[in-house]
């Protein structure tokens, strides 16, 4: 199939790329590099995968029959999505275009500001012109799980059906959101059901856990500086990535307050497996589908220990303490959200375990020199 | 008190302005004619109020106490509104900035952009405004019915009380909106939400039915030129407006579709009662209240008897056609929104009844040659 991923330099876009090379896909990758601007704004940078997208792509395209293709595109300059899907003519477009860390988009208003405009405009953007260009493309769309909060019901697939006074309708689930990234989420699911229901446009939203894993199956026989983009620091690093970074240098895991707040998980290669059941079974004309893209969930004490667990059999003991919690959250909750839908068609979760965080450990015990320990503690606080 | 006005130039915000002078407040009105500029664009204006908003403010002042002051201001300039807010300290901010019309944006991208970016993205200005400058102020918000759309189940005050699988919590109503306009209401409706959780703003979000009315209880007095801006062509001319204007014209009403669908509405002169109550009960410092501000609900059908029963009284025979709906509507649905908010409050709402239709009538008989019946007609279809 010709499919296009937005946001190809980033963690998911670019082993997106190449699993779905690896199974007979023509790929056109682009990204506006708005990512690896804040990296620099912020002097920070991944330990693997070192190399620039383009020539990552150039080895991947020496060894591998499907060729992918690289193009610079900001979804904000509308012409410039317009001419790649006039040209290319995609039947799914998988979007990870969006700025993606909820702890930069609450640093101030410019931040706030950049990330709703990057996010819910550029979204904007290419609704429209995949409703002029490709109306009947596939669009597969990253949400996240966050843009449910923490409800005290069972969170839903995407839609909830409401009995209220005795009569009932089936609505999108009521959102509580937790930071201006979240918010821009939200905002781009209102959006999209909308040209759904509209254009009769064909979206699966993917409401993704948070994603862990430094590395993918059809990236490991490459070196590392051909890998994902692993991110330990606090803006771009999620938390057992930052734990397992923490566990080979400081010995120290920085759980944010109480550590009760539960969250949902999955590992990259998970993601990638969820992205290709969706391409393989696509939202009907029309339909806006939603599936909740997580395979576990935890609490945050639950990972430290898993992680304290892993280490120890390493022969390392470490430490777990206590952080005030930098995040509007809330310090315990009920949470039980649903994960049918991928998993009705066929996803085998890898569990986040014993074994993995030892793997991972090992992996990155490689990288020791390079992690910078001042970039694991929170900067930047929810009320600032 | 000090109460700043933004959108100051509009249909609603200079009534507003008036209303607030003549009881004592100090206005601050401001806008960036914005609107004046999609006029201009698609060769349309109001047919009263012909002066410019700083005449009439002028011509106010020289009659009233209490003078309004102008501004230009546009928020997605957020330097020009910190600047503002930092100077006059409002207590109150009544926010009516946003792009009304809902054909508008759903004209073309370049519509449905300006709408989304103008609106939320100036919103989102503003709100990082009020916690820096006056955290403390009551955001008086204008939202809208519309973002609720048409559910089949009875709509709430925007948070909904929802029992699933055994447990309960109280959630944002879920909203289905039909237009690119009430999607962006319904986008700062989450975000001020949030703002108020995060930073313990208080806001009070007025979701309005669909305003009508030609002349205000403050502003009879003076000559029509210094009235409200009156609409009733396809963009700006809400359906009342349009049906009144069509009474004293073509003698025709246009009926989208076969006008069994149900809206909610109000008397421009209840509009200033109800942002008067809640500036009197403000909402709760944190609190992100919610009144459906509206009085009656008619289905389409209901108005367009009412006005040809009126203008029949007043010896004008006129008839009701129907024409092919294009917007995107549901036909035939269950309507019953509360409204329980603001009556509580006090609210007496004016009746939308024979009565008042034909003072409409008689009003913009005097206007007849400035009506151009060509303007009636959609020009904008939702699935173009």
């Amino acid at each position: 199939m010709k499919i296009m991923i937005l946001g190809g330099d980033g963690y998911l876009g670019w082993p997106t790329a190449c699993y779905l090379s690896k199974r007979g896909h023509q790929i056109l990758s682009v990204d506006n590099f708005s990512k690896r601007k804040i990296e620099n704004e912020n002097g920070i940078n991944s330990i693997l995968s070192n190399l620039t997208i383009q020539d990552k792509i150039n080895n991947w395209n020496k060894n591998n029959d499907n060729n992918i293709i690289f193009e610079m595109c900001d979804l904000l300059n509308h012409r410039s999505i317009y001419k790649k899907l006039e040209k290319f003519k995609p039947e799914v477009i998988i979007h990870y275009a969006e700025q993606p860390s909820a702890p930069y988009s609450m640093k101030d208003r410019s931040s706030a500001y950049f990330t709703q405009m990057n996010n819910v405009m550029g979204n904007l953007n290419l609704l429209f012109g995949i409703k002029k260009y490709c109306p009947t493309a596939h669009l597969i769309k990253l949400g996240t799980m966050g843009e449910y909060g923490t409800p005290n019901i069972d969170i839903e697939e995407g839609w909830l059906e409401i009995n209220h006074n005795g009569r009932k309708d089936r609505l999108l689930f009521p959102k509580k959101p937790g930071s201006f990234y979240h918010l821009s989420k939200v905002h781009d699911t209102n959006n999209i059901e909308f040209a759904c229901r509209l254009w009769n446009l064909r979206c699966t939203d993917l409401n993704q856990g948070v994603v862990y894993g430094n590395e993918t199956d059809e990236l490991k026989e490459y070196p590392d500086e051909m890998g994902v983009s692993f991110h330990y620091d606090d803006i771009f690093g999620t938390v057992i990535n930052r734990f397992i970074s923490q566990a080979v240098t400081t010995k120290q895991l920085t759980v944010y307050g109480k550590g009760l707040q539960k969250r949902a998980f999955l590992n990259i290669n998970d993601t990638l497996r969820c992205v290709d059941l969706s391409l393989n079974n696509p939202a009907e004309i029309g339909e806006f589908r939603v599936f909740n893209q997580f395979t576990e969930t935890f609490s945050i004490n639950d990972l430290a220990k898993i992680v304290q667990k892993a280490s120890r059999d390493l022969g390392n003991d470490i430490e777990v303490i206590n952080l005030e919690n930098p995040r509007l959250e809330q310090v315990e909750h009920y949470y039980n959200p649903k994960n049918s839908g991928l998993i009705s068609l066929g996803l085998k979760p890898i569990p986040f375990d014993n074994l993995l965080a030892k793997n991972m450990i090992k992996k990155l015990e490689n990288y020791k020199e390079k992690i910078d320990i001042n970039k694991f503690l929170p900067s930047l606080k929810w009320k600032n």
